[in-house]
């Protein structure tokens, strides 16, 4: 498969919860990609950061007091950044007909900020509207993006590298936790709902290889029908 | 005057290009007001910045290489800061109903990043329209905004510490220039058509004494009607 063949490029994102192993199957997939279709330019990139611009606003975001940043201002933050790595590392390898691999992308502020933390629906509206008009040549959304579920108990478990069989214990803080990852898992159904078309629910509670196989069948699909 | 009888607050916001003297203007404005009204909280601020979180925005804004930020990410930066700034610094001292007094607000997004760079209007109304959604108990506009209008060719020349009357080169980087600081000069004369209600157009052209006269009478007569 040439360059030529995808020259509009495709761009794939990654979204789950905690320990739904995203980073896992984005290498998986990227390592795949380049080992099946070695003429293809393939990147694998992740949010927040990415573009050194972008990764600069990481450092701000996710350093200093848990209260540093104000919903509003941290959304702004997010998209600052996201808009850098978007024209700065997507954009230019889409450009030249390459597959880009996002570990996260605009699903996970709308989850995790909207759906979560209560940001309302109208302001991510707004800033996508501004993306979408800033950009004339490309949308800005992904044109697969593989949704990893699982169930929050595991999935907290797994990523706190316990064994899935080890209760939660029934703490407030743990339920407070429970009842926003909850949340979150809620958002990812949601945005399922709305985006049938471009989002694919893969069950996350499997072994890595069985994920592995559902995400690489369609992605070779994808690339196909760039033909 | 006590606080109560200004317990809305009163929010002044000072604009304009280039040495149109600006920073002198906000210093003297609110020395008067502290001298002649002692009980009044009086704050004076500035942007990009006048918070912790703002001022390390304005770090990275502020930073670097000249084209390290895209327009949008730029913008998006400036917004982040600015929330903050409004929540953290501007909006308590009004809710104590203190006289703030700001150097540069939105007004100069508006104008150093739409008029004279170029960024469509519908980007500031889309981020206006966060702002007014996250926050009801007050908008975030100024109740008087005081536009320093000065001739761009004087007020660069001012600002580059010499003479008004030496005349600045005709090279084509000084040309570029002025055509810059004439779009902002004109960015500011529309909003001034725009917003006649809370912008005063004030000629900065005169003396620091006779601008800071005209300034106070009109402030002093806003902080008469909050009784």
């Amino acid at each position: 498969m040439s360059e030529t063949k995808v020259s509009a490029g495709l761009f794939i994102t990654l979204e789950g919860g905690e320990g739904s192993g995203k980073s896992v199957q984005c290498a998986k997939l990227c390592d795949r990609l380049k080992q099946h279709f070695s003429e293809l330019l393939t990147v694998k990139t992740r949010e927040p950061g990415g573009s050194p611009g972008a990764e600069s606003i990481r450092q701000i975001l996710l350093t200093g007091e848990t209260d540093r940043w104000l919903p509003v201002s941290e959304l702004l933050l997010f998209y600052a950044a996201r808009y850098d790595h978007w024209k700065r590392t997507i954009l230019p390898a889409l450009e030249r007909g390459g597959v880009v691999v996002c570990d996260r992308f605009f699903d996970s502020s709308i989850v995790y900020q909207g759906y979560a933390r209560g940001l309302p629906e109208s302001f991510f509206d707004a800033i996508h509207k501004i993306f979408d008009e800033a950009e004339k040549e490309r949308c800005f959304v992904p044109d697969r993006t593989y949704i990893l579920d699982i169930d929050p108990v595991e999935g907290v478990a797994r990523s706190n590298r316990r064994i899935s069989s080890v209760e939660v214990k029934e703490d407030r803080f743990e339920r407070i936790n429970m009842e926003f990852h909850q949340k979150v898992r809620e958002g990812y159904f949601d945005i399922l709902r709305k985006n049938s078309a471009r989002c694919k629910k893969i069950d996350a509670s499997r072994s890595i290889e069985d994920i592995h196989e559902d995400i690489w069948e369609d992605a070779v699909e994808l690339l196909a029908r760039h033909h």
